[in-house]
């Protein structure tokens, strides 16, 4: 952080807390507080009774958001607890209620066991319009995710896995207009097989990308691969041009996207890519990459998580309009078709895209509005 | 309800929600975002991944309250389910932000296994300063309380007993003045062996009443009945007269409590009473003795919870005080001797009891100032 930011500690220390519960109605007599409260709320609680879809008409079901996690896997702080996670689950809660006018609150779980947390989410979601599953550890979380996916009768949004995937796809879609190349004929190599590299790499394959790398620590993973199970079968999967080597032998890709940390991205696999190149360096808050190496290195488009380096692949861009859409949707189970729609709507925000301007500004309202639209359509379908 | 007044579905309806989520902080700017989001946050995380209690100095956990309920006992309407009782968790939230500034939030649960509700609310403790538990069908509520009791690590509110007992407390403080008696001078009566009628007689115990008989479907509960065991043990210790025959039969008590239900309550006890009586007929939303019969029985202090009668004897007039004074001393464990302090605080909230002015107006300010400062005097012993 630069020195003119101010001290986020002290920040925190100061605000106790960056978000409150607010009055919708204010109690200000005693007919307010039989209306509002007894013996009036009898009332609503009986119609929901005999139908428990009008929660959606009479309370804030429709429009909160859990944001659930167990701190196994905080940001690159690794495994710091529930109460430690909570600065960054306000921070998401903050951030939806600015930019799309839900009401998130952060759930952190003292509780680790998969089955668990599943049983957990599921017994507190009648209360919540939609789960957001936040910085919880794989490959545990793929099996939560499948989990609560099947069996929630709300939609589940797994922003390490959804978000970040819904946003490379919005910069990827730009940066190939910039590039002047189309989908059906890039080659691309993702680094890393966590949630997000996992995740990125079903988006793009749903989107129609037809050649697909994924690196783990040993190499790509291909079907020739003895060790691949799990979410790594999937993988393999999406490898048509069966490469089997280390990454730093891969050449000829068009695009690169790294979900991994500094150092995982060769130089000699970038520079051996086919040009005009297309390099996501996504490793927070240090990219794999630094701005003056990818100078260095000749990218022609470069993007990273940082708010300092131009195309900034942030997941801000998603989470606020996508669950504001399957809020207003009252979508039951997100859709790859939803994810790509959710993409077009952020790329769509930005007006002539070039390559240093892949992604739209942060803070361009039109953002939620775009994502809304397209994933209305694409729910329509 | 008076036709006065607004009807509370359609008031629910344009709603959609009481409460909703603020934001403390505005994020303008990106260094807005990298101080109170990434990168930034993640300094607090640190912080308090080495020492979580700094969570009560940097996130708003020191001011969160947890509403949980399993809509097993909702109101006077039974088992109505979770989303069917989040409009009455929305209206306390309502009155704890608007009373005494809390950030309360509904967990409306799809569990009714105590075993399993215990597991959940220690699993989402770490993001909140308190608990209160809410409507929950009696006796489980009884073990999920005792549990949670001794194994959360913030302090355990159980409004149906707690606040309720706390209240009838502060309301015989006052009354006994208006009637010229004294504590250790009184018999009390209690009709209702539930969640209220126990609560209410363990806390008249604790603050020195004598002897207290309490009455269950099948009369006074004492050593001498035989199908007596579980919290009714408890209560036979408190009858010290010993008395062992029928509600309608029994004379010569000061005070009759009451929180049963309509005709729960003889007009022949009443009548056998010591004057100047005292009666509390607290069902909810109709007492066990309207206005009018209590003016055909002359009783000479008469209290209920509505809000259209003399002397309400409302939990809102402790819930919001008394959990800011849980949070604000960050209490583990609530004492007896705390909810002896707060209807202390609440009965000083009135400046001459008199027989018709026993309890506090509910929007009287002072309330919620008194409890602090009595519990805080408690806690300090």
């Amino acid at each position: 952080m630069s020195s003119d930011n101010p001290d986020p500690s002290s920040v925190h220390r100061k605000l106790r807390g960056k978000i409150f519960i607010g009055a919708k109605a204010a109690i200000r007599t005693v007919s307010d507080l039989a209306t509002l409260y007894t013996p009036g709320v009898a009332e609503p609680c009986r119609e929901i009774a005999k139908d428990r879809e009008l929660a959606y008409e009479m309370t804030m079901k429709g429009n909160a958001v859990a944001i659930v996690t167990d701190g196994t896997r905080v940001l690159g702080l690794g495994d710091i607890g529930p109460e430690a996670a909570l600065p960054v689950m306000e921070g998401k809660a903050l951030i939806m209620q600015q930019f799309a006018g839900i009401d998130a609150f952060p759930i952190c779980l003292r509780e680790k066991d998969p089955d668990r947390i599943v049983e957990i989410v599921k017994a507190i979601s009648p209360g919540f319009g939609a789960i957001n599953l936040e910085d919880i550890s794989t490959p545990k979380v793929f099996y939560i995710e499948k989990r609560l996916t099947e069996e929630l009768d709300i939609p589940l949004f797994h922003d390490d896995q959804h978000g970040t995937a819904i946003v490379t796809l919005a910069g990827l879609y730009n940066a190939l207009k910039a590039a002047k190349k189309e989908i059906r004929d890039v080659k691309v190599g993702v680094v890393g097989a966590g949630s997000a590299g996992y995740a990125i790499a079903k988006l793009l394959h749903a989107a129609g990308f037809p050649d697909i790398v994924v690196f783990d620590s040993k190499g790509a993973i291909s079907d020739s691969r003895k060790d691949v199970d799990g979410h790594k079968t999937v993988l393999a999967g999406f490898n048509k041009s069966g490469y089997s080597g280390a990454l730093a032998e891969f050449a000829g890709a068009d695009i690169i996207v790294s979900a991994s940390a500094p150092g995982a991205l060769p130089h000699k696999t970038i520079l051996a890519m086919r040009k005009p190149n297309i390099v996501f360096a996504l490793a927070n808050p240090m990219p794999e990459i630094s701005l003056e190496e990818a100078q260095t290195l000749k990218i022609d488009i470069f993007g990273t998580g940082r708010s300092d380096y131009p195309n900034q692949i942030n997941n801000s861009l998603c989470f606020p309009g996508f669950l504001r859409a399957l809020l207003d949707l009252r979508v039951r189970k997100i859709t790859d078709g939803m994810k790509i729609a959710a993409a077009k709507g952020i790329a769509g925000a930005v007006k002539s895209p070039a390559k240093d301007r892949i992604v739209p500004d942060p803070f361009d309202r039109k953002v939620v509005e775009n994502i809304l639209k397209e994933v209305k359509k694409a729910a329509a379908r």
